[in-house]
């Protein structure tokens, strides 16, 4: 019997997992991968940490070699091999080899589309300094790890107020430059709701961060040298020395479309619960992808990893041949901002009223721990609720130690579809290293239950 | 209308809880609160943190004063008044005014019972030393600190290897005393699984605690001064020069056993869902009663703050008029040691069995955060499922930071029943502050579902 070959584009994360699952599933299978930078594998993730010299060597971000990757799993990874185009007709893909410019053909059993995204340009002049960089791979890191260490910039400018310009914001600060923050909004992390928001520019703001709200970046100003040094934006005009664009990103989708493989309402791939898009044997997972929010029921796109790695053990088990599904996501982020823990879970109040729920929300502060512990913290939540069920849509968890991890909780409840009468009977841990008598979890539902 | 007279025994935890639900529930009701010591609502379970120092100044233990029971909520809170018996055919109470030895009696329309528990004798010679000191009442934490302030003991031992027993050794070495723990069984904190035990266990060694494992108490040998300065147990006699007895509490039955109030087969109090008791218009809460365990349906004798007040809430809205109910607890329970989190949630495995379940348990250990942040700890999960119905039953959860609160996620899986197969579905956080890309829950759930 022939084996069966699975082909793989792209091999950031969702990529590998993908393959690793599939060899899994099938060790007689032929797995490849095709990669067009030089690195696979990669925890891009943690490159605001990487950069802030929290994590101290930056190649422990490198989770597998493409060595490694054959050696410890029979994964072929082929890095600067760059898919140029599908023809699923004849089940084949036209590969191009960048260390030689060769034109290779592959052909397929089952393909796995892991092409991810591409941080959105800003599409003003002088974007192409050599000091402006986007965050989104391990050259874009070792770009800014360099530029830092060999020319000591002190003033840095980041462009978008989104998660991983918080996680920048902070890692710059750690290294000690000046930082401003330029936003196109009047608050940090659009998808928040206000209250939230508003704490976060508080939190920025105490830490030094000088953030630019309402700001729309018309130009990069270029010296002699190829180096931006002044930010032209309706707000004024910002010195800088280096420059981070982290103002989003969109889903790779040019070669998907090419092979007629639909696209969803997010403009990202369509797939089903299987992973399986409209094209026979072609599979997609990870951030090329968009993904079914299981509270609304709707398409969402969400490029976040436990989303991709999900997908991705998905597509590469029922390439391999089995039965694997994936049901969707909630949406569950965090981000650390300084010393604010911040989590979102489930819909925003903005999603569910365009989802048809009439929504309440119940906004509390309450300690961490019992307030008698010295270290006992605020912790604000925000209950997204719909008031003819009583359900629990989505929450914002913020303040001190556990924000987080209590959102988690509230996920759970999210995911289960339990009510706030529900949340407000839970049975929680209170102990005073870890919680109070009542858990904030249970005052903000307690408080809840009052509206409804 | 003749107002509605609520009286209630007991002003530790759950007595002016129900006293305060009770006047919200109806501002017309009189409400008086007896309790035999000097002190109501006291922080007891954070005495530890008194003792050791974190907490600097005891008296905010003190959550309200008689007087301020008083003033804030209308209560009137009769310390040094111990009642002697209720004569539930005339719905009255006989009461004993400590302060001048004079009996009262008082009617009442509806009565909580809230006389909490005791402290487990050892009965052996020498415990009445001047240096033998229980821990659960705000005399008990005064006299600790005035005898550590007073007489600088060097040597400590504890009897009782249970909750208290690890806070308290924590605490005694944060005090730089030398401590013995002293414990019946071969591992401390029966009720949690053997591995968990024997990691607490080595915690306990490592921070210089002294554990006489398999030991039984026989006396405590007094010197003339009335200090016990030695113990003699069947596994050797040991110096010490404080002693703390840690062997478990039992609750106080004896005043409601006189007014042929029902225990139920744990020998607490039994009620209802309504916190009534087997005796018209009168209701019970808090350590003195027993209650539903909601993993097996069975009666449970747990004396835990969050199910005292849960219980107090429902008793007191109830005596008021108010139609609420508590339909019982999973148990949740956290207890920190050294620097080693643990919590427990749902049942054993041995209790598991007991409730014919066909056991099967899931071990795992796994990072914190994603290995590569330097603040990775190591968690330990062990999973407690039905084979049969893929339910989970119980967790114990221990490790580094973060292991009680994802206990909590777990216990909200416990209480809706969600089966493994669910959990390893659910949509948890990654973020690298705070958990990995596979959450230790996750791994935990993918890895049980295997044995299914």
């Amino acid at each position: 019997m022939k084996k069966r070959r699975i082909l793989i584009v792209g091999g950031l994360a969702a990529g590998p997992s993908a393959a690793s699952k599939a060899v899994r599933t099938n060790p007689n299978a032929e797995v490849i991968l095709f990669e067009a930078t030089e690195t696979v594998s990669y925890g891009i993730c943690e490159a605001p940490y990487a950069i802030s010299g929290f994590i101290g060597d930056e190649a422990k971000l490198v989770v597998y070699t493409p060595e490694r990757l054959s050696e410890a799993k029979g994964i072929q990874a082929k890095t600067l091999h760059l898919v140029e185009q599908i023809v699923p007709s004849e089940h084949k893909i036209v590969v191009r080899d960048l260390r030689n410019r060769s034109v290779v053909e592959y052909e397929y059993d089952k393909l796995i589309l892991a092409m991810g995204a591409t941080p959105k340009k800003l599409s003003v002049k002088g974007e192409d300094g050599r000091n402006v960089f986007p965050l989104s791979s391990r050259e874009d890191t070792l770009n800014i790890l360099n530029y830092i260490k060999n020319e000591s910039p002190k003033n840095a400018a980041i462009i978008g107020g989104g998660y991983i310009g918080m996680e920048m914001a902070e890692a710059l600060r750690a290294k000690g430059l000046d930082v401003t923050l330029i936003h196109r909004h009047r608050l940090p992390m659009s998808g928040l709701e206000l209250g939230t928001r508003e704490c976060i520019l508080e939190e920025l703001e105490q830490n030094g961060v000088h953030f630019v709200t309402n700001a729309k970046t018309e130009a990069l100003l270029q010296n002699n040298d190829g180096r931006v040094r002044h930010i032209v934006t309706n707000r004024g005009t910002f010195e800088t020395d280096i420059v981070i664009v982290a103002a989003g990103v969109e889903p790779n989708v040019s070669l998907a479309k090419g092979a007629r493989v639909r696209l969803g309402p997010t403009g990202a791939i369509a797939t089903d619960e299987r992973q399986q898009t409209n094209v026979d044997d072609i599979y997609a997972a990870g951030d090329c992808c968009e993904v079914k929010n299981i509270v609304n029921g709707k398409p969402m796109y969400q490029p976040l990893a436990t989303i991709a790695s999900r997908a991705a053990w998905v597509a590469g088990e029922n390439a391999a041949g089995g039965h694997a599904m994936f049901k969707g996501a909630i949406r569950a982020i965090a981000v650390k901002v300084f010393g604010m823990e911040i989590a979102h879970v489930g819909l925003s109040s903005a999603e569910a009223k365009e989802s048809r729920f009439q929504v309440v929300t119940q906004t509390i502060t309450a300690s961490s721990k019992i307030s008698m512990m010295p270290d006992a913290r605020k912790i604000t939540i925000t209950l997204i609720i719909d008031q003819r069920s009583g359900r629990l849509l989505g929450a914002n968890v913020f303040g001190g130690e556990g924000a987080v991890l209590r959102a988690n909780t509230l996920g759970v409840a999210i995911q289960h579809k339990l009510t706030v009468d529900d949340i407000s009977r839970l049975d929680l841990i209170y102990a005073p290293p870890f919680a109070p008598l009542w858990d904030p979890i249970l005052v903000a539902a307690n408080q809840a239950k009052k509206k409804l």
